[in-house]
């Protein structure tokens, strides 16, 4: 099956130079990057977290770019079924076909060949999320704070799923935009939430931010409301852009990712010099889930202590209350940002340490030895933390890190005793509600831990 | 509590005549009629479908039109809470006010006072809906045929609700508009279907057509995604409004109101002027309902005949089937009115009998008199019928019949043994089924079945 | 030559009932009505002020509508061919046409057959006047005031033409919408040199609205920069639309027409009840023009005095100072709007006598017996003055008036010895400047002037 | 006097980096490209051509780009006054300006320190080009071919200024867009014809392309009426940019730099790869200027050949059939890139030869070096032609040829007699007929002509 599709959204138009760039066959990485993402949001209709076996399914998938008389064209030959009805491609998935186009293309222009960018500078780095982002035409200038990232995991219950649908409607309702990391289950359902309430509330202009990034698309595969979809170039980038353009936060229940990510922000909110920052951050699920925060909750507080629980508040079962909250801290972003100068679609004024922004390769050298020490760096202690679970992550669903585990078996995490306890309970919880992998196959965990006494 | 409203949808500005005219105090039938259509769009939240209850509980609701630099505004004093979000209208509801407001104004404006308009005349009826619907908006030249009728029970189960809504997505995923009685139940799942399916197709112009009646609105409020709301001025209207406007219709499960809605329309197909009609109808519920449908179709065929079976497909338990043999529907249709040179928008070749056309009052006499026995003319008998399911429709939810019914008993519904048996069989389906009024109340029938052997 | 034209603007759908009307054919007063009207459009290139050569030279034109697929065509038997760009229709022509069509067909539906709308009530014209122009879609609320009318000769000279140009680039700079009497001249020239402002300050909504009657129509051709034409059905709706639509007047050089417009728009500000109304009021004109300005100041002052000269003023050969004046003005009408609950896009507020409303027919008879003698009520001398020019105007370019004309010889005018002789001055100097008719043609006076002493 | 302008148009947001890139002070080479840049844009209102007498009279002028909550501002000191508009900017003025600030900063952050682009290599230049057009937004793959390039003087009579009018307006009638080099006369006539025809046709997307580099902006400064202004980095950028992007050219009388524009485009038609390309060309001009072409065809005929004559038509005193040639050329364009798969908004497949694309220095040497003389390839012939008008047009305006002339005196520009004497004839047609440089100065030539017989 041969299929072509027209260009739709941000990118139209190529330069013969980027047409041959991609052109260069099976062999060259920028090609199998390209293709495997392609496939990923091809696939976003599978329900699945294994990007091996997608990888595996669609072997015979390939994909070219076609010089036309209205610019390119991109010719799909073996694509799954699923993105098609009745045999023509979902619009959804034609944007972000065309998005993961661009983002390639700008990335590999740029980066790869720039003299005076050097990627180890953190003012360079962030730059570069900037360059990334309004290149994908997500900086919008005119738009009050608006944005609420929702973090969560891919695999949660049905009660849960159906709370982060009321949470998004009641957002949708107060005409707050949704941002996700842009795959299934906590990713997915305030968008749909929020979509129904923009339609009661007659907004047009809603914006569902989806961002990405290659390891992580072929097992999140970003679901079709998405309206912008950003592939960042590796996790810390797309990390930082949660944070450079968000204006909140809200958290549901999840696996080691959403751990990762709430330790991420808290690294960054524990940073002196973002004492004074204005940023909403709730912890919310339904009743069924309160278990879930008490755990969260004191780990928090055992680590990093009562100011980094004083960042955040917890809400249990009540939509309207989180939205609230969020609305009304935009308001307060709005001022703060104004007093400093700062942008509202990209927050230049936050200061992120480059032990949170350099990229971390989680291999069994490196992993065996973070320092996981009570320490009085609250931050550096939140920066460590959230690399033993990034490296979790990446041993749950990212292809090379799984590769690794089979060679050399789990990683092993060392560090204190009583740390060590806390962070093999919270793990044991999370394996126990089937939040490290969809249900349907059993869990075998990447990691031993291991406790030492200082 | 007091609220001002502004403008918002195709009316803002009016005469001063046309203020003084609802300005005329709570006297005035014309005001009556504003408050109580107004008061019910208000109340679009609530589950209920008693517009008794509805008129007690708001009694002290009212509304006043007041004239600004930028136009008109709505002052509201006591209107239902939950029309508004933290203190402010939502935007769906804020339209339905002025839909209200243009087309209560925009029939008293012109058919109270004209000369030329004879509304016994089956030509100038036409004339009039096309007028309503004009004026509303809802008639757009540039669209191809694309309208899908969905009709059904305002009150279903859950399975039943969840099927409405997966039709409804499946009909979004083609781009196809919905159009409902605008209520509850099977009036809204389509339409929220549809919304996610528009979103991720990224259609921004999608219509959701709500067709309702003055005596109809209270008891089935709009919900919020109807975003063209138009106010025929009875039933007959509303019911030439759907056929005329609508490019196809799909019935899911419902009550008395859904048969009635069937038997006019396979009158209007069984017409042999119309022989030739191209308009898909398709009968559908999930596999729990498949018995419903055995049931209708029997009543059907034993009473219409095999013809009027041929006018339709009974599809159960496979939405996108549905949504594909709408979908091909539409290029027939379109096809059709092109050979006739008959608009897209509004269909005047379809020939419709004075007695499908003239208002029908169900009093005790006139639905004693119905000629309920079989006969030749199936489009007589279809007629017939349908007055039978119309006196039972307004004697359960239409506050002057219910008072009838209060004072004189319930209706006596006389006609050919044969035929009463099924018609009894098929209302106590609905019946025990929970159709004919929301689960919570227990049900009264306003009707006695005679059978008479002729 | 056949050509079918598809619709454009804000009408698109006709009912049967409408579009049978307008078939009844040749005999039918509204057809003609419609034909001619629709000749005027199509001829607007040509350069000709006479009417009857118009429908002498097309005498085999005729149109028919069409009901079609997508709502309804126009079909063109031998139209101008100047309207038409390599055989297809100019698109503001087109969209004239469906102008013309849609107040036609409103007007006629409306209130030739209004049992309420009673034509010689003062409330009821002005409510009238409101109707045809939000029926236009002519009146919206979202924009501020904005409307500057210009008035002026249709006949003027190089100089002057270039000089009204210049005064529509300043007010264009200044982000003003343009309203004229839509001929050529000076009401085309504000609307040539804001189309060239606009485009720099790149408004691309700017509002270049025509208002017409289908008296004038022929000889005053709409320019086809107009994106708003509306045909009034008679002079005093015509002028009571200019004072309620437009928010500032500025007033170029011109012959009677133009003393008309002064005047009756003086007769209303010179109403006591009008005596706090904001209304900017220029008249100007290029150094050469000077002298024209003189005249008719002096004969202000002489007749209505010095109250009526203190609402205006005369700037001489500055442009932005004009639009600079207007631009200030607009703030102090919308204060005063404000104050007064009064619509930005209509003023309610302003009183208008029936002596300026009341159709003012001109035969031998009235314009013999008009009030021409100074007096203390200055607006009623302001009403009579303002008929005597209306009757001028209606003997130079009307048809059914030339022809009385032609049949019973010139108007006798009578008046006051000192009045009269003023009167025969200013006009004269028309005469002797050319702005009574188009060079080329030499004048002949339609009226005699007959000095008495009381 | 200071001003801040917020953004406007295609760019809204500036990097960290960015804003420091342009903020290192007077000293820096970009801070004063991108000052002169920016002057002359503000400039626009100033009849002038002298850029050096720009500088001088606006010493004092300087700007800064400010970091904003919406994004950046530019602050303007002592920026000139006929920008303003009751100090106000005019929004064209305002688009210009981040106009200017995008291509600055785009070629800046790209081409200085891209490692793999080879800027004398041809199909790099040509991929730059690209990039420039596409970063402007410059390159939109929906529209059908539609530009029409208009080349010729900025110096020309009022004749002659009123002709490019009329042509504009009916290229404007035939929806044309148009494109010129955007200074005033012959590049600003044509569109504000096409303006007034673009209204009148009710195109509201209507495109004014000006193209411009930063060594003739100061001469020739921007109308207001270009809506895509675009800086390309020097001379011989900015004419492939016109090939590549136009779909067809119109000529009007012109100095040195219109025949340098005409020599270049003949080169480029009679290399053998381009000779079926599809490209229309005409010369027009009033009667008055039939003189003119004679002397150019002769010209062209006696050096370049009867094959470069056929690549032109010369169309003297009509507008229209000037505007319906490249109507129908249009068409002929869209089959012909169909064919050719090649884009409809970007002419990939027309060869350029290195000779004009590397950027020409005319210095002493140069010029007096360039083979002047008959020769069997007409193709290189017209590039050595075109470098000696290219030479005298920078010796005309540009700041740093003008230098030279003055330190060294004339340019020699040696070759064939017959040649020369040819070349002599045009030069003082040109000087004779004021195309030098606008009138009130004396014409000084900056070159001697010698003849040399091999």
């Amino acid at each position: 099956m041969i299929v072509k599709i027209s260009p739709r959204g941000s990118l139209d138009q190529l330069s013969q130079l980027e047409v041959e760039r991609l052109k260069q066959g099976a062999k060259s990485d920028l090609y199998q990057l390209y293709r495997n993402c392609s496939l990923a949001v091809l696939a976003s209709g599978l329900i699945s977290d294994s990007s091996e076996e997608l990888f595996t399914r669609y072997e015979s998938f390939s994909l070219n770019i076609l010089q036309r008389e209205r610019g390119i064209q991109i010719e799909l030959i073996n694509p799954p079924l699923q993105a098609f009805v009745d045999g023509e491609i979902i619009v959804g998935i034609q944007e972000h076909l065309f998005a993961v186009l661009r983002d390639i293309i700008y990335i590999s222009n740029k980066y790869e060949n720039l003299k005076h960018i050097d990627l180890s500078n953190a003012s360079h780095i962030t730059n570069v999320v900037f360059d990334i982002l309004r290149n994908a035409q997500a900086i919008s200038p005119m738009k009050d704070p608006n944005v609420v990232v929702c973090w969560g995991g891919h695999s949660i219950n049905a009660v849960e799923y159906q709370y982060t649908r009321d949470v998004g409607y009641q957002l949708g309702l107060r005409r707050l935009d949704i941002c996700t990391g842009c795959g299934p289950g906590a990713m997915e359902g305030p968008m749909k939430g929020a979509a129904i309430a923009h339609a009661k509330q007659r907004v047009h202009n809603a914006r569902y931010i989806g961002l990405t990034e290659p390891s992580i698309i072929a097992a999140e595969p970003p679901n079709q409301i998405v309206n912008e979809l950003v592939i960042l170039p590796d996790i810390e980038k797309r990390l930082e852009a949660f944070v450079r353009l968000g204006h909140g936060i809200v958290i549901f229940p999840g696996g080691a990712g959403t751990a990762e990510e709430l330790l991420y922000f808290l690294g960054i909110l524990l940073n002196k010099d973002n004492c004074h920052a204005s940023f909403p951050l709730v912890l919310t699920g339904p009743a069924e889930s309160a278990e879930y925060f008490t755990v969260i909750d004191e780990f928090i507080g055992a680590t990093l202590g009562a100011e980094a629980q004083s960042k955040y508040q917890i809400i249990i079962d009540d939509p309207a209350k989180v939205a609230q909250i969020m609305k009304q801290g935009m308001e307060e972003v709005k001022i703060y940002r104004k007093e400093k100068c700062d942008a509202y679609q990209y927050q230049w004024s936050l200061k992120i340490e480059p032990e949170f922004q350099l990229p971390f390769a989680p291999t069994h050298e490196v992993m065996a030895n973070l320092n996981l020490y009570f320490q009085e760096n609250k931050a550096e202690l939140a920066a460590n933390l959230r690399k033993a679970f990034s490296g979790i992550v990446a041993g749950n669903v990212k292809g090379d890190t799984i590769k690794l585990i089979q060679e050399f078996g789990p990683f092993k995490i060392e560090g204190d005793a009583k740390l060590m306890l806390m962070m093999d309970k919270l793990l044991n919880a999370f394996v126990k509600q089937q939040r490290m992998k969809l249900p349907g196959s059993a869990y075998v965990p990447c990691y031993d831990i291991i406790k030492t006494n200082e």
